[in-house]
């Protein structure tokens, strides 16, 4: 598990708590009822209200990925690649029937099952090349999801603020209670901007630099597979492989 | 039909009124003539003038779309296509005819036709995808005007938020009205923002979502029926068409 | 003419007035000369200096064209290329040359002459290509312009009112016209905001509408003269060009 | 020199400052030296801080291009590439020589003398396209280097507003003097929207159109040197680079 | 070392804190804790969020680059080139082996060291075009980073605001401390402001700006390097790469 987004939602929270401490106020001022309902139901009513029910189904799963999340290091796949293209270059594409059995990443164990099967390679081009595709499209459409919930969140805040106001504005009446009224009205534009910023807009950004990890990872395998397939000469399989690793892995490489 | 957008608004309409009712103020307190009619009829206008006459009359026909729309899952035509794939590889491309008149989906039985009916693919693939293609565009012109609509309703009601506190500080004379009259000129805020993030903006998301996987479903008619004329091996096609499916209908399918 | 951004923006002007009247204040408090020359001519100054010359000139052209533009419903260029694509077929090219003469659309005609005149397919395409490219190009400048000052409007109203909030600040002495000059400030942003949402961003949307659909109608034309020269069957032309049609005018079509 | 950009900002801030005089404040009252210096210098210094030492240096000669560019009408270039086509036609590519001698523009001379000299047409092509790729690139990140001015000066206006009235709570004991002191402080709000919408974002807007002019003028006269080296009939050269001309320059145009 | 970026916040931070001076408040007002833990920590807390965590590692490194980079100038590598070009074609590729010892760029050095080993000229300009866009899209995503800090930044200031007012509006029974209360609630909202305006959007602005001048430094070795490989004439190669650079070093170069 990545925990990036554990941490860094940990300590912006804390940062938060830690100055209302720092101001003298008490951190349970912020959790009022109404304003937590109003914020967090209407975000997410107005998100669901966008797509259809399977999204909303998908939701906590959505959230559950941001928050845990784990990615394999491309460098892995790459050097599985390159065995493979010695392998296959010396003994032929069905030698690597027994090594396909012991590979983990399922992408690429079906796209070699498809080449050892003996798939015509702009077949497996295209058949792969379409599902990461569909894939990237649905993994986008999930981080939009967050996106809209971190631009509808303050929005809905300030209806809460709005509604307060009116209530205390109608009851000018009573001054005592003026103060804290409108310091309560305040709590839904705090919770909507807060959730925003701490929790739809971070986890939008994590669901989409996920996903551009895995197609990346597939894009490789993808262009392995294929190279594989060709025949190629294995040392420029692992220049054009090396080349689609971005800059940290090349350089870590490098070192090694 | 899909129940996601009425149960979102609904959600988020709930969570107003609760919070409302929670801090003790009234939902009528908000139901004023003045704001409301400026907020939405304004809005209207502003999205009407933004296009042309057809454009106006077809708006309430797209809110009914975005309310109660209905989308077949994209499996069942894999599995259709898959069928026929095969029969025409035993029994050629007439034997489908029958078949064809079977066929619920209105797009695909034409793709069909037209193929049984020998038209060139090419042309097969000309045609149905130029009919794609003004489909979506057409589509996501009905979610832009809704998008519009999310993005003039708050103005429109700091128009008539501003309205109102002219008319107050005109009438500074009579201190005791002065709570109310604040109060009701920030209704009209209210309004805006509301309506935008609970009823606009998430209608326009709806839209484009609806018209994506309409979209990809005829997308995934044209392949297929181009597959069949190619003559192509039943099982490839059914790995083509999988690769089109998004991920969620695709574990679907691997589980059963 | 096409009277949608007349209707649209006259019912949103009346929304506003009428919410005023509601209220009891009176439509003519907002009719200050200082915030609507500061508004306007403010306006106007940002997107001319964004400019050069001629573009400034071509503004009142823009919108008169936005308020009263008018476009032919492409279901009626698809029947008369039909027609000629048949005669076409029937007695050759050159028989098009008196039904040229009658065609009212002039990029059609012009369309029709070359193909008449026997310019090769490929020019055809290329110098007409080239042309809904360069129109298209200066329609959305002439759009962007408006969607600029939509841009600059509500800002330059800030400008007015802070301008007489900073002079009601220096003024303090006198809280009799407190009021009354705090509400003459907030005017400026009201024309600012109500300028952007009932003028300058509806019209923007509408000249992008309405250069899509002569757009739309002029690569119709083309592909509807490439079809007739090409001397393809006419039943495959009317197929085509109706794969062009939004869905509305598909479906009026079909029930004809 | 096209004199629109400074007819426009002349216009505006006329405006500007003649609604001031109509609400009887001084329009000196404005030239306060903190927050003008603040709202400058802190823009510009943005603005640096996000380029190189050459960016930096390029800046003044940014905006007195803004202020004073001077574009060539391109219907001039259609005429003398046409007068150029029919002479190369009869009398061959080398009779051009005299010809390109008198030639005003940098580019189209260029671009004739390599056609003369005998470079092969694919050569032509991709360096002078290379160039104006390049010049729209290097012109566009001028132009954004303007936008984000307009982008940071109204925030770090905003920044003056919040200091100033940090500075104001801190000194609540002198009401006396607090209207002029809060006065004060939004003076900066207002020149950091005045700078931003009256100087920054048209002259972005500005140098983006001029770019556009100059790359279309490239454009038209590469397609008019490559036109000329096949040896294209000369009245095909005209209709292909009328094509590419604005709609305003055609009509003018055809009327001529 | 390019000093742009710390002249830049430099000159900006000058302006801020020689504005706050000139209007008699001292600059340690606003360096309170709280809101300097709650701005800083919590910016940075939601960038991290929404990444995997060795995006938080090079988060000080990515920093450190954008305020020292250093960026060689490009019309070098030309020269460089040209010279290269000039020797291959009097005595063959294997003649440049020497040469490219000594090159120091390593990217182009590594793309003639592949030239020179007879590497196929398509797997060269794959292998490093694939190269150039890996880079590219990791250095986008740091910029991005930044990009984001900038526009969480300010909203965080808000939250903190808002925390502060929270507090002061509980606790009106001390009127005397109020202004000083609330002074330093807006002191959270000039942090969040100052640093996305001072730092978090110059950074990202800048190290966009870098990645673009290394990558269009590396495409231009690539065309190089496949120019000399071909055995271009040497005037055409660098004709080509002049056509690469941005107009500024080219009329340098004209000059020279």
């Amino acid at each position: 598990m990545d925990p990036a987004t554990l941490i860094g939602i940990g300590a912006a929270l804390a940062a938060v708590f830690g100055s209302m401490i720092l101001e003298g106020s008490s951190p349970m001022a912020i959790f009022l009822p109404a304003p937590l309902m109003l914020v967090f139901i209407g975000t997410i009513g107005a998100a669901v209200a966008g797509g259809v029910l399977p999204d909303a189904k998908a939701l906590p799963k959505l959230i559950k990925l941001a928050l845990t999340a784990k990615v394999a290091p491309p460098d892995r796949s790459v050097e599985i690649l390159v065995k493979l293209a010695e392998r296959a270059r010396r003994e032929g594409l069905l030698a690597l029937e027994d090594d396909v059995a012991n590979i983990e990443d399922p992408f690429l164990k079906r796209a070699l099952e498809m080449a050892v099967d003996g798939t015509d390679s702009a077949a497996v081009a295209e058949i792969l090349g379409a599902e990461v595709d569909t894939k990237r499209d649905s993994d986008r459409r999930g981080a939009k999801v967050m996106q809209d919930m971190g631009g509808f969140a303050p929005t809905i805040g300030i209806i809460g603020t709005v509604i307060g106001l009116i209530h205390v504005l109608g009851n000018l009446a009573e001054p005592a209670e003026l103060g804290a009224e409108i310091a309560s009205a305040f709590v839904a534009t705090l919770w909507g901007v807060l959730s925003a910023n701490l929790f739809w807009f971070p986890m939008g950004n994590r669901l989409r630099r996920i996903s551009d990890m895995e197609c990346a990872q597939m894009d490789l395998a993808i262009e392995g597979v294929l190279a594989i397939q060709d025949g190629s000469n294995p040392r420029l399989v692992e220049q054009k492989l090396h080349s689609l690793l971005p800059p940290v892995e090349q350089s870590k490489k490098e070192v090694a």
